[in-house]
């Protein structure tokens, strides 16, 4: 099997170099340990971070680990009651054509219950992503009929399920920012948004200006810094913030952080502003699969997948992430008959 | 009787000749009216913005109209079903000795239950600053055992009650930020808390880091700016900031507010920071009310009450608290036999 380890550290934005594809042995399984057999990995801005260990959730990686990463496993072989071969699960894989984990809460496993469903969606809307999306909109940002709601990395892994969640909500208008003509499209045709906002050639204020006439009740950011100063200029009483991720900030230095001028709007505007993390949340999982998941049937939720295809392609999924050229759910497909057993399971 | 107009508006801070005392009739009243004898007056920085129509909350003021303010009256006629003399509520008097109320819902009018212990709780810890203090550290900030809890403005109105709310709550640590040594004194000594920081001597970052060597878990914050950024920079995992005043922007150009360095820190630490008022929560008086009576009654709160005699100091009473000269609930003691009708419906 292959697997690819860090090599070395980036510096700012990462580099193929910093990545090392080996071979070893399939490992062998002991007492309450399975053998998984990955079949998709996804890929998230939060990756960069675990190279230079400097998220609090993921154990710190030494020079030769193998990358963090979580996705779709097969089980093929089990010494553990709880799962037996065909079970599928989504969990901390890392970047390896096969993994053996244990009950360690560490890889927060969770079995898929939906396999007739594409097995994929365990690495998007139907895995982490997906969730993020749900507690984002639904729970944190209480998203309720006649809302006016901002997205920003609308057409990111999480954002392009927000603009179907929050109109399933009941919101009146969802706006989506992103980068080019290209993705604002995508927003309006196939994502699920009222409109969007190009930030690589718009004027922000101006454009959230000319969409938010009656001002913004809840704005979903990925993005953080100015834009999110820009959208605060322009929030409801009791808005409510939710802060999903800061990829504006992700590769600049601490010092270059924007300096905010529109915090007084919370208290001025009893708004609400919280950042969440979805491992805090992990009491609600059956509830977001489900939820998602009837959402994906009736057809109010329709996942944007962009697959990349081979294990080997994995730094190139991670690196471009940064040059926003991806919309939807980027995942990568590793095992090549994934696909076939999907079918074989829903046929 | 006598009432106090506003006669000219503030420039920057209220002087006492944006205020004039006239006499006049007291008022006949018709169906669905009380007619109430006040017995005490609060005053609050936020009433020199009403003076400005700059909230959203009051009924804008023309030049001449009585002054907006909330207090203890005591209900002398009735032609209200729901009221009968003799009954105490707190409702929005106005700054005049006899006020007429209607079923209107803008007065807010809520009937003291707790008539036993002092009326002048009504403007205070049994008045809407004491359901704030519950509010805001109980519901918004959230406030459990262990927690390390941060109050600014922690002498004031509100915060005189928040030290002994957190601790009730089960706060490990309690520190006040306060002006001066006598206030910071009267932290410890008088009002609940572990230890105070005094803004006007002491480096605040420093203060800080030496008093949250493991962080802060609850800021409950009075005066916005740099203080709240300061805190913002040593808050811990799913911290709660409780946005419940901003006094140090009130009297200065919003060109001139603080810029916010540490707002990363939202969405790095999963915090949350919530702005909040009372009126949004009106459902929850009767729990508040009950609650606080209880904590009284235990000798959990016990409020310091700072009241000043007569109607005619009224301008005085609130432009002092933009000096920082108060400590506790600041009201105005406006019948003088109020306190002669508490002790005898207690005895």
């Amino acid at each position: 099997m292959k697997q690819w380890i860090l090599s070395s550290r980036p510096q700012g934005a990462a580099r193929a170099s910093d990545f090392e594809l080996v071979e070893t042995p399939i490992p062998k399984i002991e007492k309450n340990q399975v053998l998984l057999k990955t079949q998709y990995l996804g890929v998230a801005p939060v990756m960069l971070r675990y190279m230079t260990n400097e998220t609090e959730f993921e154990r710190d990686l030494a020079i030769g680990d193998v990358m963090h990463g979580r996705g779709v496993g097969l089980v093929m072989e089990s010494k553990n009651p709880r799962f037996e071969p065909g079970d599928v699960v989504h969990t901390k894989l890392g970047w390896r054509e096969y993994a053996v984990i244990d009950d360690d809460p560490y890889y927060l496993t969770v079995p898929m219950r939906q396999t007739d469903l594409p097995w994929s969606y365990g690495a998007g809307a139907l895995g982490f992503n997906g969730y993020t999306a749900v507690l984002g909109a639904r729970d944190i940002g209480q998203i309720k009929p006649g809302d006016r709601v901002l997205v920003s990395g609308a057409a990111g892994g999480v954002g392009s399920h927000v603009g179907f969640i929050a109109k399933a909500l009941g919101a009146s208008q969802v706006i989506g920012v992103a980068g080019g003509p290209t993705k604002c499209q995508l927003l309006i045709d196939r994502l699920g948004y009222d409109a969007a906002i190009d930030y690589k050639s718009e004027d922000i204020p101006r454009a959230l200006a000319k969409h938010f006439p009656k001002g913004i009740d809840v704005f979903f950011d990925n993005v953080g810094g100015e834009l999110l100063d820009n959208a605060l200029a322009l929030i409801n009483r009791r808005a409510r913030i939710v802060i999903c991720g800061r990829i504006s900030e992700y590769l600049i230095a601490r010092e270059d952080y924007h300096r905010f001028r529109n915090i007084y709007r919370i208290g001025f505007k009893d708004a609400k502003m919280e950042g969440f993390f979805i491992y805090d949340h992990l009491d609600k999982v059956a509830d977001f699969e489900s939820t998602m998941a009837q959402w994906i049937r009736e057809g109010a939720v329709s996942p944007l997948e962009d697959i990349m295809q081979g294990l080997d392609t994995m730094p190139a999924a991670l690196i471009s992430l940064y040059e926003g050229t991806n919309s939807g759910i980027r995942s990568i497909q590793i095992d090549p008959v994934a696909d076939t057993r999907h079918l074989a399971a829903s046929s």
